[in-house]
């Protein structure tokens, strides 16, 4: 099945050529983007170009910003095309609710990815806490936004979400392997002076869950979750990677695909399946995180 | 049919007492509240007292602040009674999806009100609205917050949503009324430099329609909804409750009941039928302006 890839940037270049270069599924037929363009592939600068040349192009995968990429969105749905998108699937939650709606009007494919819930050892995790009463959870995730989106300023505009572009990484995780529904108690937001997204966040989550968000992270970079259970201790490490058990390593069940090939797989799950997957829920807290959460004021950043 | 109030503050008293002791449904048969009383009303200061003492009374009507609701709406959902919420139905929307399951599992109803939906000019501005193209909307909502909650600190505690606690009334207003989903495209919030929430923000919808909350506004008050259509202007004003068309009063067909005693009427009509209300949409455009929206820093607010 022909694909193309909208917003070629760092994450479409790292990841998502690649994984479609390797897929059984999927040929990168086109690529759309302002600037950035994938070797031996026709590209346009305008979706609406590349919607009309290219009738036979059935699926469009859309690495925008949250911000610019619902209007991109609205136009591959209406004109036909099977849509996956990036983490987070909007700017905001209305947004995607109106892109649910219309992919379901359209008789379309709408895939709202989440690249964390497929790491190696996340469909592990969730197998060995379905039946577990949990006692606590603590989830840390800091990184270094210089290393990781160098000199994108977007992250911290209005709408680019801050620490939570991250973070809601570790929220995908979360929702996904919990045996209960989870909510937020309280949150506490950080906000660089000069800038108009958190750089920091600690959540409150219901059944004595926090979360420590952190962008400013030097040295060993940290993306792990300890859940302490009454059948002992599961920590998921590395962005949902590796699995241990009472400090123990427990990867055998691990999955050995990478993250961007099995959500294009996925993807082409759906597609055949004629099936649409959109689950807001990480998208849910990180909101209730800025509508519940009290801010603070911290030093200015700059990349 | 019996229902209980819990919460006798400001607003139970001058709107759920009197609704409840003109409802030709419902007895008011209990209150719960740490200090208020309704006079010749049996009343329990802890709500799980009353649940256990009072297994006669069906349905629970909520009139706490959003905050502490979620705890409270659990414990009647859990013990099997029918259950009636303040607007908005929570401090987040993930504990509003839980208490929608909670509801659908116990086979008992939840409404979520929006008081301001059953103001008298509301169905009849939704069905002039109905097959009209709408080229601009505005809404205009001011008011004095020292006149309507005087001393409510927690209106300007995190999540108290400060200007959204009147400003979620529009909204609520003009996710009823519009022939078309809408979403929130930008949004500008005003935080008091001594306060955890807005006292004034500026929104920018889809459609070309935009609001102005503002909670600073004194001498007249507003709650103005103004639209530009294919056949005309029209205004719907003081909160749903006049509407003009071209600037003539076009207020025949509005409705006699008042809010409070039309969403008790409704409350019954559910129960009968064994069905829930729960629309979230104004809650998620304000969830949406949380995320989305920069922020000012603005002078300091004291009551």
């Amino acid at each position: 099945m022909k694909i193309a890839l909208v917003g070629i940037g760092k994450i479409a270049l790292d990841q998502h050529v690649p994984a479609l270069a390797s897929s059984p599924d999927w040929e990168l037929a086109a690529t759309v983007s302002r600037h950035g363009r994938a070797p031996g592939i026709e590209a346009f600068p305008r979706i609406e170009d590349m919607l009309d040349a290219r009738p036979d192009i059935g699926a469009v995968s859309l690495c925008l910003p949250p911000v610019p990429r619902f209007e991109a969105a609205q136009a591959v749905l209406r004109a036909g095309r099977h849509l996956m998108l990036e983490k987070p699937p909007g700017a905001t939650l209305a947004e995607v609710h109106i892109l649910r709606d219309l992919a379901q009007a359209q008789g379309v494919t709408l895939y709202a990815t989440w690249h964390s819930r497929v790491a190696h050892a996340v469909a592990a995790a969730k197998a060995w806490l379905a039946d577990r009463v949990i006692h606590e959870g603590r989830i840390t995730w800091r990184e270094d936004v210089r290393k990781w989106h160098p000199g994108q300023d977007w992250i911290f505009q209005a709408g680019g979400m801050g620490v939570f572009d991250p973070g809601i990484n570790a929220l995908s995780i979360l929702t996904e392997i919990l045996p209960m529904p989870v909510h937020l108690r309280a949150a506490e937001l950080d906000f660089p002076e000069n800038r108009q997204a958190p750089i920091a966040a600690r959540l409150a989550l219901s059944g004595n869950i926090t979360a420590d968000f952190d962008f400013r992270q030097q040295g060993p970079q940290t993306w792990d979750m300890e859940f302490w259970t009454d059948a002992g201790r599961l920590a998921l490490r590395l962005g949902g990677n590796v699995l241990e058990i009472d400090g123990a390593d427990a990867g055998g069940e691990a999955s050995i695909m990478g993250e961007y090939p099995a959500l294009y797989a996925r993807m082409a799950e759906l597609v055949r399946r004629g099936a649409s997957e959109v689950d807001l829920s990480p998208m849910v807290l990180v909101a209730d995180a800025f509508t519940l959460g009290s801010r603070n004021t911290v030093d200015a950043f700059e990349f």
